[in-house]
């Protein structure tokens, strides 16, 4: 499913929360659903249990497979948990900005897990600086946890302080809150990350996405509302809709690039979305060749759509070598050997004398796709049209995309017939912007990435 | 492309060879050509680099990108190289069985890299012991190291006591040779195991698949003939045939599982092959259906063949999680949780409400195939056909395929209308054993596992 | 020198600091001084190097040569740089409480590494709590750091700041802080641990302990007076005393345990306070004996003055196994082996016969002893009489030294002659309390953990 | 005790094997004799423990405490086991060369660890290579196996196989062999290397070292004999004494460094031989000066024995930091810190003024032993007197000490007023060549090291 042309460049999250009413193994829950969530971040994990007041955390640099040994689950024990899979870019520091967080506060312990960011993280660093606040990570869940603590010394609940806290913070943010008796899951007013709730037996379960709930065969119970507070102890589920009624801002990328493809986002499947983005690239750019193929694993999807719409076959091009991990060793510039080949090979029977429609999720700088269609063609494929399931980026994101700046954007510089050359297709077409709106069902959605159109202001000037 | 629904059943190996005449770090093109072959063996691998009569060795139980750092790689320096990928199903002492296998000898140092089983090597052990040998090893790649050893005494070259190795050894071998100035390239007679040579500007490459030749950007030369024996030194590359001759017996499921399907063995695309099983599959077992899903990865290919056969549209109906790795702790007993829907989740918005034919490669145990198609119809598909792009399993293998022992065999105990009901499918087929023949070009082949006929005698018992 | 008959008792910790002025390599001085420091704390260490306001910082669990790899101090750039070395108790979450703690704050980046204990850190977490403040680890450190960047937004400079700070902790500090320009140190108006200021060339050091400055060859400058800030800056160094003038309260220990010999602490040596430690136990003790050993390495210096007062020959009686490191394997208890005896044996055939004066410098749960002496005369040993270069422990220390519960303390229940049945000796005697004074020279002393006498009140309640 | 002025340049081995007949864990045991051994190899170690005819063993670079852990030590089970601790100056492929060696032969299993280096192993080799043999390490002990192999065809048992093995051997072994059924002892003729008999309860050990049966509490039985073979079944413990009677060349080295103080070699204690050792020297080279020390750890004992003799009291002028370990990472050349004073200080309190005798076990290349007096002037000594307890290293070493070669030797280019120039002391003196004998107790012994009078010729030319 999970990275395809331009592998690297995103930063997203995934969180999860598990409140036990059965006697279940949390930290070992916990780990089946990040090891779910593990295409929303493979940089970082790590998991906070709550036992009668105690936390047992442990995380650290790694995929959750390498992080977690037997030993370590078997001593996170309690009976409610939260748990955080992290990417980012920045390669330093990193494990001191690995969550969930966790702090003592006013009230016993707070932890917290966050997906997404905040756009007044900085005002609000420099407000709580000057009020003598210390910050010992780079994370805006640092802030929020500010706020919580502060708030909670007014307030009569944690929930109530989260309450007020969502009338400072701006942004995206889906979040997981953890305190001595209480599981809580929030999702800022825009909703602009998924959230859902799960239920094992009378166990509940919040997570990213569906798929984290379907490894641990729970049943799907709805997703959070934008705006919503989801409060879960011995009372069961109960839910503050202060925030809510605000206009969805779903991120549209979720559907495109982030989910796994057996998730289901606020009632879309995401495999479905990203056929449908297949079909109306097909309707939108439609060529006449011999077969449709997508680049793996992000452009997988889309191709199958492009092919039900065109009758034009679906087959496969390119091989992708799954053994790659975090400590391969590149090839020196010496070699000669572009990265790419090695984790992609053509199928060279496959697609020799064959005209080929190439489907991938995004073009961002270029050089994979040139390098791809480049192997395409040596091995004898007579055209290469390629095709793009989400129009070109042109603006960045403030909402937990990372989208690399404007000046290594293919697309702020060049027009479509230059970026045709560049990267030596034969034809090139990006779905249509205004066609963005049928990739997310009846859900209101944010694509500024493409349009410019931040749905709130950014208050933060960019560093 | 690489392990299905038997996943760690199987027991292979992947060998290469370097003979650099350009001044490539042969460490790193080494590398880069295990890594392509990781698909063949993941417990262990290692390499030997000849510097100057002098090798510098590294191996270690691990996948190719965690055994080799920066650090070891910048210290394995020389001119000649081979390496090895491995897989096994015994658990202990296996650091020591790990490949390539380092000796001195009578004439400097002699390394080795093996892939295949003999049948005789447990009789020409015991002559061994018997003459006063020792084994350090329990592999059979040990038993050769000292044949030639011992033949390089009365002969007047390392090829020479390798040809003559040959008329004692029985057995499936594809190997790699390397002595203090030349490095060999040797198939059995049978070519029960591929091997391929490949040309990197002036340097020679030996390789278990071609995609190892791809990785490197190398030209593919030609595969090395079943008994030929390749040197290559400075003179460049010459050929020895007096073993050559004797009738092809190409493991078959090298075509139907083992290989990449981006490569090409004995002149056939193992991709093309795969397709082809599965149209042939479609036609000797066709129904009415109205998605046609594979297996990932080892039944995506047949899947593709049965659709455009059958002319019933193919789809995802399973997603599979990528990370699960080496390290993953499975979920234990009391979690309830199969450790097939870990790996596998269902594409539920796309299965729901149909008729699915499910194609995978093979079936052994059964366990899991049921699992899967639990799954599928708990997802609310109406109907399932399993179809298998092989026959069953019904013999043991003794040239380098783990298949279990009979007991574990579902086909050898069941009728294939019991294993339908076993594993809960609608309707069940397997590519008639007649028609492997197809999935192997002009090749000759061996399909023992299926017909037991075996090609050689079994000279071992059994332990 | 470090570990005597307690061992893994005592909760201590180092610290260092580097201000560069000619270009030396900052973190490669810090780890030289941490290494010097290591017997005050292994199992955790860190650094944190400023380079121009950007922190770059390392800490884990482990010994300071298994911490820091090459590659490690290779990223650690920067021209001021702290240090510090752990040790605790407790074993969960301490990757957490390593230190040095490193935070932003109103004016920038604020690291601190903290020795000692506060007596009233739970009451000012409490009213922190109460304002908002969240924490993150269990350290008192991270107390101070918040009142630290509360009082920076109130005054003009981070020394006035700490100034302010001094006023609100009570208790032991020996403090390093680093802020974005300067380097500063601070120790306790009690002066219960120590702190130093060396100087190399143009550069400045300030370390626990003056065997830190030896290590790098720098000059010993003078110790940090108790109640003094120094600050170091690009102006050089100079030195706030509003809080000095208090009588000193050096703990006591510090001669007697914890320091290295060859450390000279406010003045006095520490080999010499230890061997006068002996000569006043000869006198206070004397007994008609062969042999004065030492338990290695603790009891060694005043085994050394006992022989020197009483003129019985000095020997070894004992051998010490040093590489029973962290990670050794303790044998079960059905193997019946003392784990004292792994690491401790009898020179058999130096004590054989012999009248043997056994010298430590604590007695605390008692079974080390009785183990070491029942060796001795299973060797041969005619008479064992044990003497203590230290008074018995009767209290708990809230200064830093982890002295274990009254329930575990043999003195607290046992009368002298009671303790010397336990322990077997043919006599016994300690260090009488009157005349630990001799032990500090000049120096005013904390020696509460044998009088009760706490020099100031201890204001948080036990939990 | 272990490591003195020339640390790193000795190779030296240490063996165990334990028989296990009272149901003893034998891997736990195993790892404590190797524990207690350690001093004699720290590079790597590995035991082999036989469970009915199978092996289970774990070797690898490291120390005990390093390569050992509880999981791998609970999976080593059986009733018979060896272990080997080893150190040698190459840094590469060691691995590979770590024991004990384990092969399967004509007769099962046969393993074995070996202290000593033959004077014959080339041209044995040369020997064995001719006949087809084949080498996968470069340490002896695979020769010595390879002729037991052979031997075993032609003999009824192993002892006796290996009774014809050593009219073949020559030098320096003292091996552990552990065949299917029986633990085999063997001392070369001349008595090179010691090793002894212990016995717990009804169970039997062989050990380098006494101290390796004092840590397991087991009673010490007897030495091995020079020449003789101890064979441990289930019938008891037997002898063969085919190759005794020849005279006795222990290594005088062994007393004088490499063993444990706490060790009795040949009914000598270490201890005792050292002490007499610094009596000797005081008679030799008297002095009138304030205070005898030791360079720690390898001079302690002989400073010891001076200052008994000479009357001049016995102190302390050096602390050795014992925390440098494996992974110290050495400071560069611009940090212009000499690596011995990393590890060795002076204690300038207790030198200062005073005219000093430093007693140390050799000197090698002298850059140590000028460092230190470097050290201890600028302390404030007023002289430095070096004795050294042994005399000067002229001839390199065929036994399994790792002299370095006659171009390092201080002593080979220097007489002895030009070495204490060199080093910087005011006097000078060794131990009389001629006084070395009274060291070794009524054994006979091998000083060829000093003499160049090596006890049986030399038969492998050097490479």
């Amino acid at each position: 499913m999970i990275k395809g042309c331009f592998d690297s460049l995103h930063e997203e999250c995934g969180v999860i929360g598990f409140y036990d009413n059965n006697g279940y193994d949390v930290a070992s829950m916990i780990y089946l659903g990040l090891f779910a969530l593990q295409h929303r971040g493979q940089e970082s994990c790590g998991m906070a249990i709550n036992d009668d007041n105690h936390i047992n955390q442990h995380k650290d640099l790694g995929l959750v497979s390498e992080v977690f040994t037997k030993d370590i689950l078997s001593r996170l024990k309690g009976t409610i948990g939260i748990g955080h899979v992290r990417y980012s870019t920045c390669g330093i520091n990193t494990r001191e900005n690995a969550q969930p967080l966790v702090s003592q506060y006013v009230k016993g312990t707070l932890s917290m897990a966050h997906n997404g960011n905040l756009v007044n993280a900085m005002k609000l660093k420099s407000e709580l600086k000057a009020r003598g606040s210390i910050f010992q990570t780079s994370s805006d869940t640092e802030v929020i946890m500010h706020l919580a603590a502060i708030e909670r010394t007014k307030t009569k609940s944690i929930e109530e302080a989260m309450e007020n806290v969502m009338t400072r913070i701006k942004g995206a943010y889906s979040l997981v809150v953890m305190s001595p008796r209480k599981l809580i899951g929030i999702r800022d007013p825009q909703g602009f990350r998924p959230l859902c709730i799960g239920k094992l037996k009378d166990s509940y379960i919040l997570a990213s996405e569906t798929c984290a709930l379907d490894v641990m065969n729970a049943e799907f119970v709805r997703d959070v509302e934008p705006g919503e507070i989801v409060v879960i102890d011995h009372n069961g589920l109960r839910s503050i809709k202060a925030h809510c009624g605000q206009p969805k801002n779903l991120c549209v990328f979720e559907y495109i690039y982030f989910a796994r493809p057996d998730s289901k986002i606020d009632g879309v499947s995401v495999h479905e979305s990203r056929v449908l983005a297949g079909k109306l690239l097909a309707k939108a750019h439609p060529v006449d060749a011999d077969m449709v193929i997508g680049v793996p694993d992000s452009g997988i999807n889309a191709a199958e759509g492009y092919s039900q719409e065109s009758g034009i076959p679906y087959g496969y091009g390119l091989v992708k070598n799954r053994y790659i991990g975090r400590t391969f060793i590149q090839p020196t510039q010496s070699e000669r050997i572009e990265s790419v080949h090695i984790k992609l090979n053509v199928l060279k029977s496959n697609v020799e004398g064959k005209r080929i429609v190439m489907v991938d999720d995004s073009i961002v700088r270029g050089t994979t796709c040139a390098n791809i269609i480049k192997m395409l063609k040596e091995a004898g494929a007579t055209e290469v049209h390629m095709r793009v399931s989400a129009p070109p980026f042109l603006w960045p994101c403030y909402f937990g995309t990372d989208i690399p700046s404007k000046k290594d954007l293919i697309a702020c510089h060049n027009s479509i017939e230059e970026i045709r050359q560049l990267i030596g297709a034969d034809s090139l077409g990006f779905l249509p912007a205004d066609q963005v709106k049928y990739l997310c069902g009846s859900n209101g959605y944010c694509d500024a990435c493409f349009s410019g159109d931040y749905p709130i202001p950014i208050e933060d000037i960019e560093e």
